[in-house]
């Protein structure tokens, strides 16, 4: 573990050098894990451009979690504070023999707060003495590291798919999937199954639903009953050494009538077309809308109300977005989902989603259960 | 329901006029569902000070909830923006025939970002034309409105606290607190029951910790096998319409030796002594001691590592802080745990944690599994 976290600090240390920073505070608790493996709930890591002995790099963290430190984080000097952002940032300036502090420390905007900046400037005008540091947005350096997955990182997802989609299959061969069952019972036992194989968490609030609230798109599984001839939306996940799977499936009980049908089959074609344009170097907006043309084209692009997918990871919802507003292109090694969807309000609504990885051929898919209409 | 919200802003409104705003804009969302009642993961308010017709109160959320604000905030105008903020602070500032827009506004410093804030800043320069308006801190003041419940709000703690005093009670019934078990398990199986009664999740991630893992204040439930003669801490909730309950019991399984109930005795005491100093206008600081004190005297101050206690309620953790650097004092209606803990690094710990709710006499304990020691 500790060597593909070092690695990982050493593309940021070059990130922040580029950007003409002397260190960097990173806060946001997924960096931090990605760049240290801490798993707890309080961490934060300061990070130098140039270490030495005198300068070093140092994890932060408070006095419940010293123990876990020194095991998950053994090769980065250790400072156990309860405020731990404005500790290592008074580090971080504090001139040494070796030489003066940091005079210029990114942190990031994206996660420290107002208040939090305020406390970070009074430390370090604090503890530097005579020139006052600055303190300048680092922007999302980590995050754009975190796109691009490692071997180990892709096992995680696979493992994590891999429970996601034994669960649903042992739901439906054991016919749990049946008229009469509520919408909240369906997504317990999904969720009690992916944690008794393994799973840490599902991945997010798992959605059930059928009928008329398969065309909510985020639907919040409640006391509705599964009936005959209705749509059945499962959109679920599983999370292995902290990685998020992100799967939907959508299915028929008893039979599938014609514009059920229909609609699945329209779902089905974007979705491949849109896992067809994942490849290295292809524009996120481009990907969105090799999927979203399909739709557009058979005259339900109105019902095609979000952008076709996102990254996972250490997070449900991560870098790239891919979607009409999205920005930036992929590369080998992203994970993302593909996951278009045809909401008709008041009657329902298919949404297909799988997890793929990006590589230089065929992206590798990580959700294996079918994707052919499964009638119950 | 929304009379009660509406009290609330009202209740606002007051403490922005003390403070010189013309509007406020909440975007943390406890904050927003404890003003609104919106349940949704997206939405935000804009308060005016002194609203009317033509510069009302306002509502923003993004398109997935359009029907569910509509719901559950129909009192409130709706403005539908997927960048809500930024959306209500152009609206805060955007002169109408009946006066000119905001000119302070009030945001939540310690929950909006800092790249947060230079959108906003972005956003009002340009909507407000001439002068530009000032956004300043508006401080924790929803916070400290919502230290106080309301009955309704107490009463779904007390259902909270209900739910785990009875997922606790089935499973000692049923002998699953038995040697040769996991802690995982123990955890997973405390959950399922909490889901099954009706909780909506767990209020945190269960902790369960046996043998020398209990002297750890929050371990990770893991593989460990319950033994004879090993103290066994748990330390868990429900979560109902919102609302966390937060429960402690420590254990022993088999038999108890005389340094565990010598342990079991003085928390108890220090427990009760904390229990017994909450009362309206009591300082927290003088209430964590009056708890710490009894544990000093035994000789073990320095095994008690962390603070008294916490308020609950929307959040597991929020004011009041109740601890040796607290400030502040106890009210009426405020609910908090008090959850001393004596923790001997490689031996074992106990901690003994109720939820109850500050009165003008007792306090009401919400938490009713007894607090013998219980020996399995």
């Amino acid at each position: 573990m500790g060597a593909r976290q070092a690695g990982r600090r050493d593309r940021l240390r070059a990130a922040a050098a580029e950007r003409g920073l002397d260190a960097v505070l990173v806060t946001e608790l997924h960096n931090v894990r990605y760049l240290t493996g801490f798993t707890g709930s309080n961490g934060a890591l300061l990070l130098r451009t140039d270490p030495s002995p005198a300068h070093p790099d140092v994890f932060g963290t408070d006095g419940r979690y010293t123990t876990q430190a020194g095991t998950q984080v053994p090769d980065v000097e250790l400072l156990v504070d309860r405020a731990t952002a404005t500790a290592l940032a008074r580090e971080a300036v504090r001139p040494r023999s070796g030489g003066p502090g940091a005079g210029r420390i990114g942190f990031e905007g994206h996660h420290v707060t107002v208040d939090g900046l305020r406390a970070l400037e009074s430390a370090v005008a604090d503890a530097a003495g005579g020139q006052v540091p600055e303190l300048t947005g680092l922007g999302r350096a980590v995050e754009a590291l975190r796109a691009v997955k490692d071997d180990e990182e892709v096992d995680a997802l696979r493992r994590a798919c891999a429970i996601a989609d034994a669960a649903l299959a042992e739901l439906a061969a054991e016919g749990a999937l049946r008229p009469g069952r509520t919408e909240l019972q369906v997504g317990r036992e999904l969720d009690a199954r992916m944690l008794a194989m393994g799973a840490e968490a599902p991945s997010f609030e798992t959605i059930v639903a059928t009928g008329a609230n398969s065309a909510i798109p985020h639907h919040r599984p409640d006391g509705t009953e599964l009936r005959a001839g209705d749509l059945l939306k499962l959109d679920f996940g599983a999370t292995v050494d902290g990685y998020h799977s992100d799967m939907t499936r959508t299915l028929v009980l008893g039979h599938a009538s014609d514009w059920q049908r229909e609609v699945y089959d329209l779902v089905a074609a974007a979705q491949a077309a849109g896992r067809a344009a994942l490849a290295p170097g292809a524009d996120v907006v481009a990907v969105d809308a090799a999927a979203r043309d399909v739709v557009a084209a058979a005259g339900h692009g109105e019902h095609f109300t979000h952008g076709l997918g996102h990254g996972v990871g250490l997070q449900i919802h991560e870098a790239p977005g891919i979607g009409p507003l999205g920005a930036g292109t992929l590369a080998a090694g992203m994970a993302v989902t593909v996951e278009p969807g045809v909401y008709l309000p008041g009657h329902g609504g298919v949404r297909i989603e799988d997890t793929l990885v990006v590589t230089d051929g065929e992206p590798e898919l990580l959700t294996l259960t079918s994707k052919e209409l499964l009638v119950l």
